[in-house]
C-alpha cells in the first residue's frame, strides 16, 4: 500500500480525490468546478476518443461542429428541455471589457457592449443543432443525418468532483435525424449497444443496459436508454445515455421533410453521449489501495521497463536487451516506456508506475540477465514471475489480454455479489444502506419513485432491457408490478 | 465552370463565401460570427488535426486540457497581453437563468446568480495555463513542460468570414516551459519548422518563414515567428505563429524554479498555434472557378468511382470491377468512395465531386470495360485519360502524388510571380494595388510601419528568416536599412 495514501475502506471519497491528483490525471483549477486534465489523464481520454470515434464511423456517423453559444430563446422552445437544462448554466451578457469607469485599476464589462439577447454556453446542443438541421432537411433524400460532435459543454453544478461531475466537461454528442420513428428507435438502441460494447470490452467495466423511468429521462426525450455500472463502493454510475427524442425538437424548431409519399412530416430525432465522466468510472471500477489500475486497452503506457544495473558495463548490457524487447513490443502495437533515468532509483520507479496503474512492469536486472531471465509484474493482482527472456514479448502480449479479461471478470463478480433481490420495504431500508443494486418490483408511478428517493436517496437506475416478465408487488406501495427494476444510490 | 457560380475574377470575396457553402464545408450559424462546420469541412479539419498531432507527439509534446473560462483578473496580470486580448471577448456574468420577473414568458439571468468575478471565455490560454504551471514546476527536474491543447477559443471579431475570422474557432495551442532562454527559443523555432513542413507538404501551400515586426507581435511575446502564405488574390494569410514569450508570463504568474545551481529563477515560455483558419487558406490557395480543389493528402475522399451502366447486367459487371479497384486502393491506404446511387445521373455526380474538390475521379463505363479500359480524371488541371484497367490502382496512387506536387508547384510559381522588389515610395503605391508580396527596405521603426499601414492598408507580413543582409534605404523615410522585409495586404 502506498505510504500516506488513504484506503478505500477508510474513506472512499477521499481515496478517489487523492488518487486522481496523485496519479497525475487531473487537478482542480482556479475556476470553480472546472478541472485541468493533465497529460496522463488526457492520454486516457484520447484512447477513449479514438476507439469510440472509430466505432461511430463504422456505424455510418460523421463528425461536425456546432457553435459553443446558444441564444437564450432557443431554450425556451422545448418546454421539458428548458426545465432540464436552461437553469444552471453559464450566461454570456457582454462582448467587451473596458478599463474600470471609477478609475481604479482593472477591467469591467463594457455597458455599451451588452448583448441584445444573452448567449448560453451549451449544456448540450439539441437546440442549436435542430435549428441548423432545419436548413439541411427538405426531403426524405436528405435523411438520415448521422452527425456526432466532440466538444466541451458547461453545466453549472453546485457540487463538483473531478471527472464525475464538473462544470465544464468534454464529451461527444451524437444527433441524428430520421424519416421514421422505427428508424430513430433502432438508432437509439444501436448506439446504446456501441456504448455497452465499449464499456465492457475496452474499459473492462460490466454494464447493465436498460431504459430510464420517466422521472430520470432526459428533458425532451420520449425514452432514455442507458448503461449503468457499479462502482467499488456499491454506488451506481450512469456511464452513457442514448435518447429517443421523438418529434419534439423537430416540432420546436419546425423541421419537416417531404416524405416518399409527398407528405410534409416532422423529422424523428435521437441524441446520445458519453463524457470524461467515463474516466471517473474507469478509476472507481478497478483501482485499489495502491493507486490506479488501468485496463490494458486504455492504458497510455501498457508496459514499463525498468533497468537494474550498478556499473556502466551492466547498464550497457541491460540497455541492449531492453531495446530489443521494446522494439518487439512496439511492432506488436504495444505501447512501452523504458525508464532508464538515473536520478531515480528502481524502488521509486516501481512505486511510481504501480501508482499510475501501468498494467505490466518488466524489470531487467543485470544479474538476472546472466541467467537469461527477467521479471514480469502485473498491476491488477500485484503478482510477479521470473521468465526466460526468450519469447518474453509474446508472454507480455498474452499477459495484457489476461489482465484485461481478469479486470472485467473481477468487476462482474463484484457486481453479481452486490446485486440482490429485495421484496419488502423493511428489507429495502436495510439493504440500501449496504450499497449495491437492489432488484425490486415498482408500481411504475413517478410518485412512488420520488417518494423512495426522498426517503432513501435511492433512484431507479434502469429498467433492464433483459428484465423478465414476472408478477409482483411494488416494494413501497404493494401495487401490482410486472417486472423488476434496479434501485441504487448513484453518482 | 459551374453554373451560377461566381468567378474569382468577378468577385473574389463572394467566390470564397459561396464556395464554402456550396462545397458543404461550413455555413453561418444563428449566432453572430459563429459558424457550423459541416461534416465535409470537419473531415478536412480531422485530417489536419491527426497529422499535426502526430508531428507534435514525435517532437515530444503531450496533450492536456485547461478550463474554457478564465477569471477576469488573470488578464490584468500581463500588461501587453491584456491590451491584445481582453477587449473583444465573451464575458460570463451569471450562472443561472430564471423565469422573467415581470411574469412574461421566457427566461432572464437570475440576479441572485451573479458571479463575484466575471469569467472570460478563453481567447487564448497563456494566463490560465501559467497559473496552473506554477503548481507543476518546482525544480529544473520538472522542466521542460511540453503541452499542447486542442480547443475552441472565442474572440469577438466585428467582421467575420467563415474559417478566416470567426468569433469562435477551433485550434491547437502549444504552451511550453523551459529552464533557459536558449531552449525556449529553440522550441519556438522548432515548432515554426513543424508548421512550415505541414503547410508545404500536406497543404501544398508554400509559406515564407519569418519573424514579425514589433507592431505585429503577439501581446506578451518577445518575438513572434510566423508562416505567411499568398492567396490567389495576392493577399497574405498568416497561417501559423510561434511565440517566444521570454519570462513575461512566469513573472506575471510567479512561476519560478530551482536551477541546477540551486538558484530560484523565472521559467522561460513559448506558445504556438494554428487554427481552422488553415482551411480558409487551403481553399483560397488552390480552388478555382469550378469549385474546391483539395491536395490529396488532406482530401477526405481522395478518389471517387462513378459507374456508367444502362442494364442491370452491365451494372453488375461494373460493380465487380469497381469493388476490385476499391479494395486495392484501400489496401494502399487511399480513401475511396463508390457512388453507385441510382437517383443521380453520372453527369450530376461529375459536377458534384468536381465542385467538392475530390482529387481523382474514376469512371467505369460498361462499354469501356469491354475494351478493358477506364477513365481517370484529375481535379487539379481537369484533364482526363483513358487507361487500361490492369494496374489502374498503381496509376491512381502515382497520380495522387503528382497532383499533390503539382498543386504545390503551381502555388509556388504564383507566389514567385507575385513577389516583387520595390525600392521607391511611388513604386510602392502603384505595386501594392496590384496585390502580391513587396520586398522592401524598412527603417525598423514602429512609426514608419504604422504610417505605411494607414496610407496603404499594407502591413509587414514578416522579416524573412532567410533575408539577405543588404544595405538599402527605407521606401518611406529613406533612412538606412540592412535587409528587406515583406509588405502585403493581408487577411
Amino acid at each position: 500500500m502506498a505510504k500516506d495514501f488513504v484506503t478505500r475502506a477508510e474513506n472512499y471519497s477521499e481515496w478517489y480525490n487523492e488518487l486522481v491528483v496523485r496519479a497525475d490525471l487531473a487537478e482542480n483549477s482556479a475556476v470553480r468546478g472546472c478541472m485541468v486534465i493533465k497529460p496522463y489523464g488526457y492520454a486516457i481520454w484520447e484512447k477513449i476518443q479514438r476507439t469510440l470515434d472509430d466505432m461511430f464511423k463504422e456505424t455510418g456517423h460523421q463528425n461536425a461542429y456546432f457553435p459553443l453559444f446558444i441564444p437564450k430563446s432557443y431554450f425556451e422552445k422545448e418546454a421539458e428541455h428548458v426545465e432540464g437544462f436552461a437553469k444552471e448554466c453559464a450566461v454570456v451578457t457582454h462582448y467587451r471589457l473596458k478599463p474600470k469607469s471609477d478609475g481604479s485599476p482593472g477591467l469591467e464589462p463594457d455597458p455599451d457592449a451588452k448583448l441584445e439577447e444573452e448567449l448560453i454556453v451549451r449544456p448540450t446542443s439539441e437546440t442549436i443543432i435542430w435549428d441548423t438541421y432545419r436548413g439541411w432537411i427538405k426531403s426524405y433524400r436528405d435523411l438520415p443525418i448521422l452527425c456526432n460532435q466532440w466538444a466541451n459543454v458547461v453545466r453549472w453544478e453546485m457540487r463538483t468532483r473531478m471527472f464525475l461531475r464538473t462544470a465544464e466537461f468534454l464529451w461527444q454528442e451524437g444527433h441524428t435525424a430520421h424519416a421514421t420513428s422505427e428508424e430513430a428507435i433502432e438508432e437509439t438502441k444501436k448506439m446504446l449497444e456501441v456504448y455497452a460494447y465499449f464499456a465492457e470490452n475496452f474499459m473492462a467495466m460490466p454494464v447493465l443496459k436498460g431504459v430510464k423511468s420517466p422521472n430520470e429521462r432526459f428533458g425532451g426525450a420520449l425514452d432514455t436508454y442507458c448503461i449503468e455500472a457499479m462502482m467499488q463502493d456499491g454506488k451506481a454510475l450512469q456511464a452513457g445515455t442514448s435518447h429517443f427524442l421523438g418529434q419534439n425538437f423537430a416540432k420546436a424548431f419546425d423541421v419537416k421533410f417531404l416524405s416518399k409519399e409527398n407528405k410534409l412530416e416532422y423529422v424523428w430525432a435521437t441524441s446520445w453521449g458519453v463524457s470524461t465522466r467515463l474516466i471517473g468510472g474507469l478509476i472507481m471500477c478497478h483501482s485499489d489501495d495502491n493507486g490506479l489500475v488501468l485496463p490494458p486497452k486504455l492504458a497510455p503506457i501498457q508496459v514499463v521497463i525498468i533497468p537494474i544495473a550498478k556499473t556502466d558495463e551492466q547498464q550497457a548490457k541491460v540497455n541492449v536487451e531492453a531495446k530489443k524487447i521494446m522494439a518487439e513490443l512496439k511492432s506488436m502495437g504495444i505501447s512501452v516506456k523504458y525508464d532508464n533515468r538515473e536520478e531515480y532509483k528502481p524502488g521509486w520507479k516501481f512505486n511510481e508506475y504501480e501508482f499510475k496503474g501501468v498494467p505490466v512492469r518488466i524489470t531487467i536486472g543485470a544479474r538476472d540477465l546472466e541467467q537469461g531471465v527477467i521479471e514480469l509484474a502485473r498491476r491488477d493482482n500485484l503478482t510477479k514471475e521470473t521468465i526466460s527472456i526468450e519469447g518474453a514479448s509474446q508472454k507480455v502480449a498474452k499477459l495484457l489480454e489476461d489482465i484485461q479479461e481478469n479486470l472485467f471478470n473481477k468487476a462482474l463478480s463484484f457486481r453479481e455479489n452486490n446485486t440482490r433481490k429485495v421484496d419488502t420495504w423493511e428489507e429495502f431500508l436495510v439493504e440500501i444502506e449496504k450499497g449495491g443494486f437492489l432488484s425490486c418490483h415498482w408500481d411504475g408511478t413517478v410518485e412512488t419513485e420520488k417518494k423512495i428517493k426522498e426517503l432513501t436517496k435511492a433512484t431507479i437506475r434502469c429498467i433492464p432491457l433483459d428484465a423478465i416478465e414476472e408478477e409482483g408487488k411494488c416494494i413501497f406501495t404493494g401495487n401490482p408490478s410486472h417486472r423488476r427494476v434496479i434501485f441504487a444510490r448513484a453518482y
